[in-house]
């Protein structure tokens, strides 16, 4: 990678809440030139993973799945929130620190027996993109990996979504 | 537009609501040779509106923001729901059917005398994008015209953001 994107990742202290950075990609998204280097690099890391089908993961997931799956040559598909998307779904709940989230996925989805390769803009604790690994696996999906922008490494997603057969390729970390 | 990308967007009638018909473009999305030609036919038809900044609108919009401003070589912002966004905001409130809805957008992102094409999935009575062209006008920005997948031309969404000097250019059209 012969950018820097850190510089143009902003820092929120204390949001969402207390104790918590926000890492922001605003910076690097409203730059056409930086987009498209944190675009290339992003896939130039996922090649390896050979995915059939791109998943992003609402919403900022959304961001970075279709450029992503148009590098490829891949179609798109979306991990929406609960009540987003019509016809036939199966769902999955997670722990969030306070209360839960659920994701779901259609069934209509062209799934089964194809590599998936799941996006976010951040892997934190990994709860979000591990209930989007379940629901790929009960889909029939094969777990290709995940890609995002930014990896908080002292949080331990990698190495929950390892347990579950998911390589984790990400472009920026930082410990907290 | 070489392609029928109705061929590709489900129907599911009494979505979300009674009476409502949900115009889903996933099959689309899924197809990486529909999506292709999705996303040039959508970048032809939004080259004449000249932007210099694409803004999605959370969050079916971002699916389609980073593909058309890396086409265009364009950055590319959010226009989001209330409380995504960390550090200064500008917000809109706009009303739905049933109480009201409020979008944000970062008064950090470089807006300001920039020529700005809104894009999202669908137009119905304007009012998601109606209250984005109110922000963006907030923000300093020029606006250059949305650009969505579906128009559903009965309910008269062109219209209102034509009064609000927002030209719309859609891919595909229904009544309702």
């Amino acid at each position: 990678m012969d950018f820097n994107l850190d510089n143009h990742i902003s820092k929120t202290p204390d949001f969402p809440k207390d104790g918590i950075t926000f890492y922001d990609f605003s910076p690097a998204l409203e730059d056409g030139v930086i987009l498209r280097q944190m675009m290339d690099a992003l896939c130039e890391i996922s090649s390896p993973l050979k995915p059939d089908v791109i998943a992003g993961i609402d919403a900022r997931g959304f961001l970075f799945a279709t450029p992503l799956a148009m590098a490829m040559g891949c179609g798109a598909v979306m991990v929406r929130k609960k009540g987003k998307l019509p016809g036939d779904v199966i769902e999955k709940s997670y722990a969030l620190e306070y209360g839960e989230a659920t994701l779901s996925l259609q069934t209509s989805r062209q799934i089964k027996g194809k590599r998936i390769l799941l996006v976010d803009d951040l892997l934190a604790t990994g709860g979000t993109v591990s209930a989007s690994v379940d629901l790929i696996k009960q889909a029939g999906g094969i777990i290709a990996g995940t890609a995002c922008l930014i990896e908080l490494t002292g949080l331990g997603g990698r190495a929950i979504l390892a347990d579950k057969g998911c390589p984790v390729v990400s472009l920026q970390s930082y410990e907290f």
